[in-house]
């Protein structure tokens, strides 16, 4: 051991003397992994390539591969893979050979396997560099090794291995990063406890693509012709789409645990469509702008629904898990080999434009691209068969990143002729000579503007160098990818329920997986009979038997996203009814969660209804300002008010804040409240009431053994709460009794003791204030969900 | 003359011999300019038809040809057109022939000129029906004259030719209905005087073209499939379009006068548009809702601007016009022969949507249709080269009316095979068989179900028949008519500097008709260097040099339209700006009607208005409740607010109605606003006030002479106004003063002795109180338009 090492020390003094007075430092790369599939494949040759692109920077290098192999055995793995590294054909053969020799000298094999180790290579760098009179710039770490290896090697690094203060730390992480939100929070929380967030490089090597790299040039080298059509009055739709015809085969123990979404568009699709829709900084190499505004651009994202997602399962995948896996024959995977996924951003730049995202193995092409098509505007005046082929205005109009393969077969920039020349930096990006014959999305490729790079270069090179050059915007900070499982995983956790469409792979599928946009969601556009792959078990149609009573009035009852999509369909009718009848619809809300989610729903499910017609008023309030978090009014406006015409005249928060100060008393804003529905409400008789249940049995503000608002006057009254913030208004319950219709909405498992409790007792509103509803000549009805229900 | 009139008296008498016992009663229809050339085409062949349909209907019929002639040659042209009347295919001939002959017997000729002729005809009908017992169930007056003749016509019909009480008097009106609202609104008001608006049946002979007649029903009996598609999320656009080859040769006389948008758009295309937009009446043979539906949904409509249309002239048009109203060589015609005009609603469900209507003269063909494109909802896994060219929901999915001529040469409905196979009356409509090779609207004919009707009918028998059954719904009512000519006026008045693009007439247009639709209005496609075919006058563009300063601050001035959009372009970039530097933008509004249009602006134009951030404050404001239409929030609210999502929190309406009393003291409203202004504006510092001027010099509700307001504290005031309502909240000068930005809006010949005053005077805010705003810190710039600048 200590011979191979003296030697390298003899020929790397030999390789650095060149740069001894090299005035920007030196950069240790370490990479974790050194023998492993990928290190093999991409990323000695993308460190390959940083050597020949940096070699006159003014930094020096060396390069560390590192394993669990014992020195021997690794040290020839590594370098028969060095030996193999090829000179790009941009490269001039004689530099890359003498720059190869050099780089072959100052890469070197270590084992990395204990504490040990990792304190020995620290030493060796310093000794090093102290030799030969270096100053530390920086350390990188590649971790190419599977997550489970991740925490130890962190934190190995951590103790052992940080450079000295002044240079700085890169490790950079592969994916996986956890496979659901709450696995991703305890990675990051892991990495956290070892590194500082500026010095993580999560790649995601889409990101290091070339298509996918330009897309935030092209948005900045082209916004004059942008500017005005970037937005939702422009675009019609926008489509992000990776196909693949290779199947899972070989790969299921992995395939199996993640699927499809995991694999592919909670990272590669979703960062792709970030860049296309995320505010454009106005410097877009400014890394933590674009970061900021990147995880803007998540926020701005509507959640997704069940039915926001097509799922299917090529046929042959059960089988081979069932090999792979040692299955038995009967074993049933539910995961997704394709899916199509509809994301809406609520952005005003945004709103309505749909982002369909698609991915999926065994389909009939290879095939990766981000388009963006922009709805007709024009109207030909001359009859078709009269219309020029060449500029007409009435052809499509789109732009595409061409990630690669498919028709093209290289990376490549489409730019539809009747839209603009784009301006491409000519250095990197050259104009492409149409092949007149070929047909991409819809209309010959001569129709279109097509670059393609100068020099193609794969994902990892370009990462490597982004890293080398401390461009964080190329990597996944946590923030981001707390971002992307936060949006993701609500969808992971409802499909579970989700059919699969079987399909037979490649041309064979036909158009089994073509889907369409339906009521806000996807569905596939075939029908099919068998669509059940998933093993029969309780499906939420089959529960709609359960439709009885409950303390005497009607019940409703479903899975809870059943139950939320009825109760506001029911609401629209009410509401629909209620115009028809008087012209108006005062409908009485509740704040809280359970009604979050129906207010979502009604906000962009229901758009015939009469909003302009409907008054709406609180149930209750908490005595803080409107515009606090904790306001029932401030959750209704955010998820249903800022979404819907209302006007302003028919919205009436309760006057919790007058006088710039909380429900106080002498302020009387109850009783102005009361006047206020006594003033505009019909008989003070509301259209429709919403209520929801605590577990402690307490309605509306109303609690357990409340001193005012259970019987009697006044109609609405200031209360106490036993949680914060205890200051409360409510209507009381003569009030709310009065009303033509009373929904009382209960969701969740932490609602079944209440639930169950309250089916057998009787009017007892001290007690249970919700015992109190019983409207004296208007309409109850319970909507409860399985889950509170039958726990 | 008498020998006429008895042996018609005895031929009658022999052909009403076998209804001698009808119960439903007798019609008398008189057909006035019965030798005409539209009687003669259409009018006459439509009675016959009517009455074949209806002899067996228990009604009895006379039929009355009148016109000026004297008898013998009226009546033998009017008995030279009867002979030529045809059979209709689908009726037997034998039939056909004995009730031609029924017919004429029943057919007579009047000279109708003086009152003692209309009364001799009215005792001619009652002598007949006394004699043969016959009551009388109704008159129809069918005006085939021109329009000078109409009240000449009305007076004697309603003085002396009116049925007795029972019997119903219908009288048919053709256009043109007036030029304008003005003209329309007088001559309806002379109608009126004759006749009650029940009686009045104004045709739209588009109105009975099949295919437009059939929308409705078409709408009604497909509701299953339309109800979730036809709104502004699946509607992509609707293009009504008529063109036309035929020029205006030989008709300029009438054309220069009227345009193709007072030909064709104002009358036949908006109908047919407000058949497709309407709401769906419960019950669509009931002409009452369909009317009020119809109405409510012009109500709908964005007013139209100058940009909304892009308009043209065929080159040999002036020509024309020269030689046959003989001007003289350089006379020049500003009468449009092309219309495309953009036109949207706000309804709920068709926010959005482009509607564009479509005609011209000399085009490449002659053709008519409406027609409703989806918006593509599919995404088609499977590559373009593999897709099944038969129902792929990727392709294109329309639904069209088609009236008539063009490639398929007869009406026809059209739906796209991958919509739905529509529900038609099978009675009516037939399935056509689709000729293979025949391309329509981008698809071969076989993508669509086609059908044409059983029976071809010209418009004018429809409308007769339809005149019979007194459905008015086929008819333009006084309101519908005024309410389009309300929509269209405003277009009207303002093209008249719109410039004409010159086409050289048929398939040689090529592309220069072609448009687009560009922020909010159209434009053509191709730009043309010899634009202009207007004769060299002062366009907005010449003026713009006249930018300088006004009472020492800057001035903006140009025509009002051009100067409302450069305000509100000012607008968007001060809130643009302050966000940036602040994260808000408060904004103080003025009321009035200067203002509404530059909401509307706002609301349509600049939908990058960082309206999340902003606060929307009122300069001023009525004491009347917010919900009057007086309010100045209520008109800012309906002219802006409703459209854009300003959060409720940030909208800041004057407090003039407390505790359900408007401006009492002593509910020191003025003391809370002043309060929530310090309170949220930092430094109680205005980003921008947008004021206006009254001719009197007020500005905000500061009059001359105002006791408060126009120094010192208090910052928000209560003031008088000279007009009603008199009582005011204000904000006072050294608040409006203490603003970044200050914009004074002042539009209209009505100001420009104002604006010439103050050009002259100093700081006299007692005096005038505009000329007290001068901002201590911040920028004051006025916005004159050439009105009130140039007078």
């Amino acid at each position: 051991k200590m011979l191979g090492r003296v030697l390298w020390t003899v020929l790397l003094v030999g390789a650095l003397q060149s740069l001894a007075e090299a005035s920007q430092g030196h950069i240790s790369v370490v990479l974790l992994g050194a023998t492993g599939d990928l290190a093999k494949k991409y990323l000695w040759q993308g460190l390959f390539q940083l050597y020949m692109d940096q070699v006159s920077s003014g930094h020096s290098f060396t390069f560390h591969g590192a394993a669990l192999a014992a020195l021997e055995p690794g040290q020839r793995l590594m370098f028969d893979v060095l030996k193999k590294l090829s000179c790009p054909p941009d490269e001039a053969p004689n530099r890359c050979a003498v720059l190869k020799d050099q780089f072959l000298k100052l890469s070197q094999y270590h084992q990395l396997s204990t504490a040990e180790n990792y304190t020995a290579l620290s030493r060796e760098i310093e000794a090093l560099l102290r030799q030969e009179g270096l100053k530390e710039a920086g350390r990188i770490f590649y971790f190419s090794v599977p997550p489970f290896a991740y925490t130890e090697i962190a934190r190995h690094i951590n103790s052992s291995c940080r450079p000295p203060p002044g240079a700085w730390l890169r490790v950079v992480l592969e994916k996986p990063f956890g496979h659901d939100l709450q696995s991703a929070q305890q990675l990051a929380a892991e990495l956290a406890g070892f590194f500082r967030e500026e010095e993580m490089y999560r790649v995601d090597h889409y990101l290091g693509k070339q298509a996918v790299a330009h897309i935030l040039p092209f948005r900045d080298q082209n916004r004059q012709f942008l500017d005005p059509i970037w937005n939702r009055h422009h675009v019609e739709r926008v489509e992000i789409v990776l196909k693949e015809t290779v199947d899972a085969k070989g790969r299921t123990s992995f395939y199996e645990q993640y699927g499809v979404i995991r694999d592919v568009l909670q990272n590669h699709l979703t960062e792709a469509l970030m860049f296309l829709i995320m505010e454009l900084p106005a410097n877009v190499s400014r890394a933590e702008e674009v970061l900021q505004h990147k995880l803007q651009s998540f926020q701005s994202l509507w959640g997704l629904e069940r039915n926001s997602a097509v799922l299917g399962q090529y046929q042959a995948y059960a089988s081979q898990v069932q090999e792979e896996l040692q299955q038995a024959q009967d074993y049933v995977s539910t995961t997704p080999t394709f899916a199509g996924v509809l994301i809406h951003s609520d952005s005003l730049r945004w709103e309505g434009v749909p982002f369909l995202l698609t991915s999926g193995k065994a389909l009939d092409e290879r095939v990766g691209y981000a388009r963006v098509l922009f709805k007709n505007r024009a109207y030909c005046t001359q009859s078709e068969t009269l219309r020029d082929a060449g500029h007409s205005q009435c052809k499509a109009k789109q732009i595409i990143f061409y990630f690669g393969h498919g028709a093209l077969n290289t990376p490549a920039v489409l730019v539809s002729r009747n839209l603009f020349r784009p301006v491409m930096p000519k250095d990197s990006w050259k104009e492409a000579v149409a092949q007149s014959d070929l047909r991409v999305f819809g209309q010959p490729l001569s129709d279109y503007y097509v670059y393609s790079p100068v020099k193609e270069r794969d994902a990892y090179s370009v990462l490597i160098s982004n890293i080398y050059h401390g461009r964080k915007d190329f990597f996944i900070t946590t923030e981001n990818l707390l971002a992307s499982w936060g949006f993701w995983t609500p969808l992971l956790d409802s499909i579970s329920r989700q059919p699969l469409r079987l399909y037979p792979g490649g041309v064979e599928n036909q158009h089994l997986l073509d889907f369409e946009m339906v009521s806000g969601g996807l569905a596939f556009a075939l029908a099919e009979p068998e669509e059940l792959l998933n093993p029969p078990r309780q499906m939420p149609s089959d529960y709609k038997a359960i439709q009885s009573k409950y303390r005497q009035s009607p019940l409703v009852s479903a899975w809870s996203e059943d139950l939320i999509s009825r109760l506001a369909s029911d609401m629209e009718e009410a509401a629909l009814r209620s115009v028809a009848r008087s012209g108006q619809f005062h409908l009485a809300l509740s704040g809280g969660s359970s009604p979050a989610v129906l207010f979502q729903r009604l906000a962009r499910h229901h758009y015939a209804f009469p909003w302009k017609h409907t008054h709406i008023w609180l149930v209750d309030e908490r005595c803080v300002p409107l515009t606090d978090s904790e306001s029932n009014f401030f959750g209704l406006h955010r998820h249903l008010l800022q979404s819907v015409r209302v006007p302003y005249f028919n919205i009436h928060p309760m006057p919790v804040h007058l006088n710039r100060r909380l429900c106080v008393e002498e302020d009387r804003g109850a009783e102005l409240y009361a006047k206020d529905i006594v003033a505009l409400v019909a008989n003070a008789s509301f259209d429709l009431v919403l209520l929801g249940v605590g577990t402690d049995g307490h309605t509306a503000s109303l609690f357990p053994r409340s001193e005012s608002g259970l019987e009697g006057a006044p109609a609405v009254v200031l209360t106490e709460s036993p949680v914060k913030p205890h200051q409360r208004m409510s209507l009381n319950l003569p009030l709310i009794n009065k009303a033509r219709q009373v929904f009382v909405l209960v969701l969740g498992k932490g609602k079944h003791d209440i639930t169950t409790l309250l089916s057998r007792v009787g009017h007892e509103p001290r007690k249970w204030p919700i015992s109190g509803v019983s409207p004296s000549s208007g309409q109850l009805v319970w909507y409860v969900d399985y889950d509170a229900l039958l726990g």
